[in-house]
């Protein structure tokens, strides 16, 4: 066991801040990812918090703030719901491989896993609390300390109004039918499917309603898509994009990458995922650099609207060397990029290139 | 001038029906295209419709089934919106460079145009109708006779009944403050912005609220997108995806394909479109195939949620042949693939490769 309870075949990338990923082949093995194999990307320490003196405040453009303990929360109905969790730095090690992104995490394709939540409807909470006209955004503030812009500060993001009172986003207490794990936020946490993790705040301490989106650190200057001319030293002079749906991605889990196979039936296995409530609709896989592509079955998670999608197909290949590559469409029609280079930003975020992996069949 | 009061200038692929695009040089000379500009993509003969005689159905799922005049439904709110109407196969013709798609129209970059739409809400005419419980998809059909599926029937199609509920969705009457011209589908047309006119149907004769999609072959069997190993000889054992909203997308209208320019500064100026209620967020120009790239500026139609966006750059290009790429990325970060070849289908839909043109600085 690593700390945190976490399996030891788990990709510690840092242990402060503790910076964990699943090794793809794990993570197809069960569509709901075991807590201790799920991973976990944290900016600062993770505070350990007393629930009997927790309050969340809810605060800004209500009109009742309000302070709730866990006890509180607990009154209002029970919701459930599943729904995958990515970090947007997933699959950064492949723009890495373009270029260099210094002082990033270089996660592979398991900065991802997918989970049953259970909670609160943020819906109920902020309705309880009024919510005034003008309000655009539903700001979170986390109890962790981190060190950023210069200076110690809690860990935050938004999302908009119209995401926080969806029926799908939940301030979760259990996570897989256990009380939520001390790395993936206990007491409380944000769960807002579709989106990636970043804006799904853990040990949560605070939501503002507010007219703009949070100008915390990590909102303002971190997780944005900037354009690929922009560096560290031009970013000042460009906007970026806050990043929240996730892309259509899909990620070959077995073979692995470098893997030896016999000739014959090689059974190709992995999982997809669609942002912002659009589904996946398609995989295709390819065995010639995408020349021509086999369209691969959908498994579990056809008829789970926020959680990841298992697929499977079978190829036959020759004796040599093979690349074996995927990518997915969802039900917006939008694909993946072809190359790693495409989508090449100096921050290492959200590459939704096609997958690949290299087999060796002798 | 051609049928139809459509300009001269116009690309005419078919008179019966009747089927023509503007060419791009003039789609980015005026934010709203204008009416004998704007491309028409038609099934069947262009009814000729009495407005006096003319009645929508309301029917389906209802509570009150309705039959409206023209006069009746004009006692609804006058909703205005400026929403751009692309055909699904706009930019076919670069899907039919990489292999054949016998039977259907070569569209180049055309199939697309950005209008005031002024009529009622769709929305609106349904809460007088009253929606039972159960109801999923509005159903449209128009009064266009077409021959399709082995025999002569009406066009149709449908969308689900949240966006059939959306605000932006309209009975359009009004064009450009025009009266809708008969060639867009006077009297009364939908306008689902954000999705492919082939849902925006026209001559409006009936909607029916019902539990499944549409069963009309336009539904069924036409602007489906199948995965890229599906052929005419395959497709009945594919189920293919229902295309709804539009991919995000950028074209250069100018310089135009072929065009020859003196060295020095080129301005490069097109269009560019995201679908399902998503923002042009960023369009980038490159004269190298996507090795380096310019970030465009945004012009008009940043502020208008569902309209086209114009964009425009500066290339310095020296002497020699060149050839100029553009893409966009849209507000869930998706961006467009690289390739036609990656895009193909048989039916030729949906073609969102980076769009290039070759010019000749001399």
């Amino acid at each position: 066991m690593t700390r945190y309870d976490k399996d030891r075949a788990m990709i510690t990338h840092e242990e402060e801040p503790f910076n964990a990923e699943s090794p793809p082949k794990m993570l197809n093995q069960n569509f709901l990812t075991d807590n201790n194999f799920f991973f976990s990307r944290n900016h600062g320490s993770i505070p350990n918090v007393d629930e009997t003196n927790y309050r969340l405040k809810v605060d800004g453009m209500v009109d009742t703030p309000l302070e709730l303990s866990m006890q509180d929360l607990r009154e209002f109905p029970k919701r459930e719901i599943i729904a995958v969790m990515q970090c947007a730095g997933n699959r950064r090690e492949g723009l890495m491989e373009i270029a260099e992104i210094p002082g990033e995490t270089p996660w592979g394709a398991g900065a991802i896993g997918n989970a049953g939540w259970a909670g609160v409807s943020l819906r109920e909470v902020l309705l309880a609390a009024g919510i005034q006209d003008g309000a655009r955004h539903a700001a979170f503030l986390g109890l962790d300390e981190v060190e950023g812009d210069g200076g110690d500060l809690n860990y935050g993001g938004s999302i908009p109004v119209g995401k926080a009172l969806a029926p799908e986003t939940l301030l979760a207490y259990e996570m897989n039918d256990e009380i939520l794990p001390i790395e993936h936020g206990f007491p409380l946490r944000i769960v807002a499917p579709g989106y990636y993790g970043a804006r799904s705040v853990k040990w949560l301490s605070r939501i503002t309603l507010q007219e703009q989106p949070s100008d915390n650190h990590f909102q303002v200057n971190e997780y944005k898509l900037f354009a690929p001319g922009v560096t560290a030293e031009t970013e000042g002079s460009h906007e970026g994009l806050m990043l929240g749906e996730m892309q259509v991605n899909a990620v070959i889990c077995t073979p692995q990458d470098g893997a030896s196979t016999e000739s014959g039936r090689t059974s190709v296995r992995g999982y997809a995922v669609a942002g912002g409530g659009r589904r996946v609709e398609r995989v295709d896989v390819s065995s010639d650099d995408g020349k021509s592509w086999i369209q691969a079955e959908l498994l579990q998670g056809v008829d789970e609207p926020w959680a990841w999608t298992f697929w499977e197909t079978d190829l036959y290949l020759t004796l040599g060397e093979h690349r074996i590559v995927a990518r997915a469409v969802d039900s917006s029609a939008a694909t993946q990029p072809s190359t790693a280079a495409e989508v090449w930003n100096f921050k290492g975020y959200a590459n939704n290139s096609w997958h690949g992996v290299r087999v060796e069949v002798g």
